[in-house]
Formats: C-alpha cells, structure tokens, sequence
C-alpha cells in the first residue's frame, strides 16, 4: 500500500466548498461596491465563442483566448442574462451551505421556486457554463453533478467528506460489478491504494470482463467503465487518480473513430470544456483498439458508416489529432474503411482481450 | 434485522447452474436419443409470435399460447437455426462450466471461435431468446447478462456466490453513490435486512437525492435507480427484493407515458418476454408521477408531442392499460396533453420530492 501523494490538510470538499464561496463572495461584494458607487454593476466572462478557442500544446487541451464578454445591468439586452447569473451564483451558495447536490435540470426547474425564468433547460444550462468560465471551475465544484454515472472497482481506499458519511472508510475492491462514481465518490479523499495503472474501458460488458479474468491482480490495476463517453465526474476522478495517486491512465475503446474521439476527451477535454482545467489527464495514452490491430488481429469487422465518414474528416481538421498515434490511427481507419468492437475478441475466445491483447498493448504502451 | 423470507438450501448460483446444466443434458440426449434411432432430431420451442401471446390476468403479464414450433435437422431451411441452437446451447454449458459472464455481443463474436457463424447480431440475439423460450429461463440464467447496469442502494447484506468472491458478505448501505447491480449482485444471496419497502426511480439525479435526503432512514427504504427502463438485472433484482424478502415495491417516474409504462414493465414485464416469468413484480405499484399529480401539484409541465401521443394511443390498447390507475392516468395525460418531469418538484425546493410529494403518495398507494 502506498500513501497518497499528496498530504490535504483539510478535506477535498470543504476546500473545494470555501473556494467557490470565496469567489461567489467577491462576485456579490463588486456587485454591491458598484451599486454604492452609483455605477451600473457588470459582470465580466471570458468570450466561449468558437473564434476565442486556441489549441495549447503544452497544456495539451483547448483554452480560451484573451477575448471576454462584459454583462452590464446597463444594457437593456444584459439584463437577463445578468439577472439569470447574480440568481445562479446565489443558488449555488445555498447549495454549498447547506450541503446539497444537484443536477442541470435541478437548477433550471429550482429558479421557478425564486419567481426566475428560463426558457428552456439550454438557457439555464448556458447560464451554468457562464459561471463556469467567470470562475475557472466546473459546475461539479458548486455541487451541480451530471446524471449519468459511470463505475470504479479496484484496490483503493477512499474517505467520505459527505455530511453523513465523513471519515468513513471504503475500499473499491469489495463488490465486483463495481461501484458508481457519483457526487460521494468525486469529493472524496484518496487515502491508499496498491494499483499502479488505470485501465478505463468504454463498456460495461468488458468492465465485468476484467473484473471476472482479474485484471485489478494481475496488474495491479483500477477499472473504470466509461459507459461510452465518460460523464465529467468519471473524467474528473480519471484526472485525480492520475495527479494525485500518480497512476499512468490507459484507454481502451472500441476500434472506430467515436472510441478513438472518447480516449481523446479523456486525455485533452472536449473543445465545449475550454475554460476549464481540471479535466483532462495529458498523460493518458489510448492503448486500443487502433484500426490497425483490426488488420493485426484480424478482427471481425464491419465497413464504416457515411456518418462514420464524415465524423472522420471532421477530425482530422481538429489539431489534437495531427500528430502521433491519433493521427496515424485516422488514417488506418480511412484505409481499411471498416471498424470493430472490443466484443469481437472472442473470436479467440472469450478471455484473449485479456490474456493476449491487454499484455501486448500495454508493453507497447511503454513506447507511445 | 430481519432473516430473509426463505432459507435457501443451496447459492442461487449453483442451483441456477445445475437447473440449467440439467435442461442442457436433457435436451443433448433427446438429440443423440434420435440420431441413434435413425430419426432426423429436431427441437420443439414455444411459438414467440405476437399472434401466440395472451395476456393472463392471474399472472398479470403476457404468456405465451400452446402454438409451438419444431425446428427438424431433416427440413433444409431447419438446419441453420437448428444448429444455431445447438451450438448456443454448448456454449452456455461451457460458460457455466467455467463460471464466466458474457454478453449478447458476446455470444455473436465467440461464435466465430466454433466457425458458427451468424449473419448479425439480431440473427444471434434471436436464438438466444429461442433457448429462453425452449426452457422457460431467462437468458441471465445461461450467464449472458446485459451490457447495462443500474443500481442499487440501502440496509440489505448480501453473500456472493461468484468465483472468488464465494460466502464474502456486503451490506450495500455504505457507498452513498450506489452499487452497480451486476452478475455478482445478481446471483448473490440477499441475507438480511432491515428495509420495510423498495422505491424505484427512475433517473440518477432523483437517486442520488434521495440517499442525500436519507428515505432511507425515514422510510427503511431500499433505493433503486432504474436508469431509465431497468436493465432484465435490475427487474430481476426487483422481482427478488419482493419475492424473497417480502418488500412492497413503489415505483416513481417521469409524468409521462414512458414513466407509466417503465412502471408497467417492472409490474407486468414486457410483451417480448412473454416467455418467460421471472421478471415480473406482479405487487409493485406505480405511484407517480401521474398525469393527475400534474394538475394537483401545479407543476411544471410542456405539451406532449407528436410521439407522446402516438405512444398514448398504443398504450391505450395495450390490455394491462384497461383498468385501474394505468388506465386513468392514461386518459388524464390525453386530456391535459401534457407531461412533467420529476425534477419539476425542485419548483417547491429541492427537498419538497422528499419531504412532501413522497409520503403523500406512500400514504395513497395503501389504497391502491
């Protein structure tokens, strides 16, 4: 058992807690400095605008630029919005206070509870994203979770920080169909852990499938089922069990260019993700399936799709993809045209995936 | 503390097993049993077509009729699914033999290790749900499990039975995110708890909202989170927490017809199961959101769509849809022509689901 790398010396989740009460304090005592003064009150926001995203190779992730948007309660046309971001910011210190979590489509039903409207779920959600960007934080941070979750299993202890649970010990490795990653789980401490890699796979299938052959012993792995593309907690605890474990993260998707596109926004973010920083796991290598372990393996496959296609020329222009292993895989798949399941090693039976593919891809991982 | 309703002589797991391995031997002699006497074999599996279905009002589900049909290795255009069977049915002693889980994609690509080959997967899934039909078993038995998974949360100890994991114990109280429900959760023993009811729910947020709230505690609830239409694990799992522990089973959903029906599916199973009776939670009791608690709660609501009301007026020839509350709520959607999802009690506060909406319908539900 190794020790967490990094001491906290207090809880992930009061800090997490103090940090945005912190800003959402500031945000309330500019409004208010502005108003004593006889000035109109603003609110200023990084531009989200596709032409203010820059691709930043050392950060290896979409940024934002310098370009920014101002909110005036001057301007007829701010009005709402900015009405809709002072109530947002409110809710969300109401949310930390009193320790509960919510989702997008809590918050947009809850402004109806203040008299606040929004049109539609889109309109509070572009809201949520506003504040996001003002304050570099994702909205997990102000307790606003997704819906979906994914799973973890392996051999690592967390510690509860949840009121109810605080202090409470468990350790991952006790039920095998896996445990979900959900608000309890993200702001929890990560006390110890044997593991010395992640194995994140895309499908629930194959994470009982590694779970039954062993793989978190043979090893010495944590298992993550992604559940297709990974919900931002699932990413979030990638990152952590990276940064503060120190685990290296290798990605095992279906072998066509949606699998290829999940290991991506694991490793560098979704482009809509641009104004934040805390999910992505640079580090993170995809180990499979490649279009050409389809031709190696001589896998059963079927042609691409139009669709297929056209996501496929539409990656190819994005930078993320110009160099390295993304981009030679693209150009594997545009070749041979056809694409496979990670289901479609039984073909060597139902345990070769573990036996035999895992091994060879994670040697050659060494190299990547 | 309460014991569990039955003591079970054996696991689940291996009776499970044996019972199986048993309906493999039988049918394998039956097809020696022929060709030593000369006689081309075949095999006799009940007729799945819609025209063979009735609904049984004692079972309250659909069942199947007396009509069969007789798949002869003698009628050429027998013969491929003849032997898709046979073979399927050697797979699945193996994978019980070797104690592994598969899935449906599983079964069409392993297939391919025995050059028996399928032209897709529907062709595969078909005879899976023949060998279903053959036996009265549901595919779960033969150790092919869904790919999806939805959880579980509350005072219930279990014991595994899987490899590895044989007499461990677990009490699935003590991860607040939830526990996926799986093979091994699937097949483990329910040992004891001191649950007094099951909620089922339809969507993560309202799950995780409810552990956060405690109707754990406040009721001696067991939670379910059905992740939309439960996964065959889940409604197994629900069918179980009923029949072996005795709970009562409330079911909450989205207001609208797809809410309605996920209820009737866990109550009543769906008409292509018709074979098979495992799967159903005849006492479970649908207590919301009704159409008619949009109008009493003034909640939020939009306009049904087009789909809405084509799948209203389906539903409204559906036989289980004749009577009762299924049938009222069915007409009070069709008279107010709109739906409300169950986050729009957040209008009231987050709470007020938990607080107010909850007990209210639990009270109701004695007279339903």
């Amino acid at each position: 058992m190794k020790l967490k790398g990094k001491q906290h010396s207090r809880s992930l989740a009061s800090s997490r807690k103090e940090d945005v009460q912190k800003l959402l304090k500031e945000l309330g005592q500019s409004i208010y400095r502005k108003m004593n003064e006889g000035v109109f009150p603003d609110v200023v926001i990084p531009r989200r605008s596709v032409r203010n995203m820059v691709y930043d190779e050392v950060l290896k992730q979409y940024v934002l630029g310098e370009s920014s948007v101002t909110r005036s309660s001057q301007n007829i046309k701010h009005i709402r919005p900015f009405t809709h971001l002072v109530w947002l910011a409110f809710f969300v210190d109401k949310l930390l206070e009193n320790g509960k979590t919510s989702t997008l489509r809590d918050v947009y039903y809850s402004a109806q509870a203040y008299n606040v409207e929004f049109k539609d779920q889109p309109e509070s959600d572009d809201i949520i994203t506003d504040l996001e960007a003002r304050f570099s934080r994702p909205r997990e941070n102000f307790s606003i979770y997704p819906e979906e979750r994914s799973a973890i299993f392996g051999d690592v202890t967390i510690e509860y920080t949840v009121p109810g649970y605080e202090g409470k010990k468990l350790n991952l490795a006790s039920h095998p169909d896996g445990y979900l990653i959900g608000p309890s789980l993200s702001t929890a401490e990560l006390v110890e852990t044997s593991a010395e890699m992640v194995i994140a796979v895309e499908k629930g299938g194959l994470f009982t499938r590694f779970v039954e052959e062993k793989v978190h012993d043979k090893y010495k792995a944590i298992i993550i089922d992604t559940a297709g593309q990974p919900p931002r907690s699932t990413r979030f605890m990638l990152k952590r069990l990276n940064r503060e474990l120190g685990l290296p993260v290798y990605i095992l998707t279906d072998g066509d260019v949606y699998g290829e596109h999940i290991a991506m926004v694991i490793v560098s973010g979704s482009a809509n993700a641009a104004h934040l920083r805390d999910l992505t796991v640079p580090s993170g290598k995809w180990i499979g399936v490649w279009g050409s372990d389809i031709v190696r393996y001589k896998l059963p496959s079927i042609p691409l799709t139009d669709h297929d296609f056209k996501r496929l020329h539409e990656l190819k222009k994005d930078p993320r993809y110009r160099k390295g292993i993304w981009r030679k895989e693209l150009d594997v798949f545009l070749k041979i045209k056809r694409k496979s399941e990670l289901e479609a090693f039984a073909k060597y039976g139902l345990t070769a995936i573990v036996d035999k593919y895992l091994p060879e891809k994670l040697e050659a991982a060494k190299s990547l």
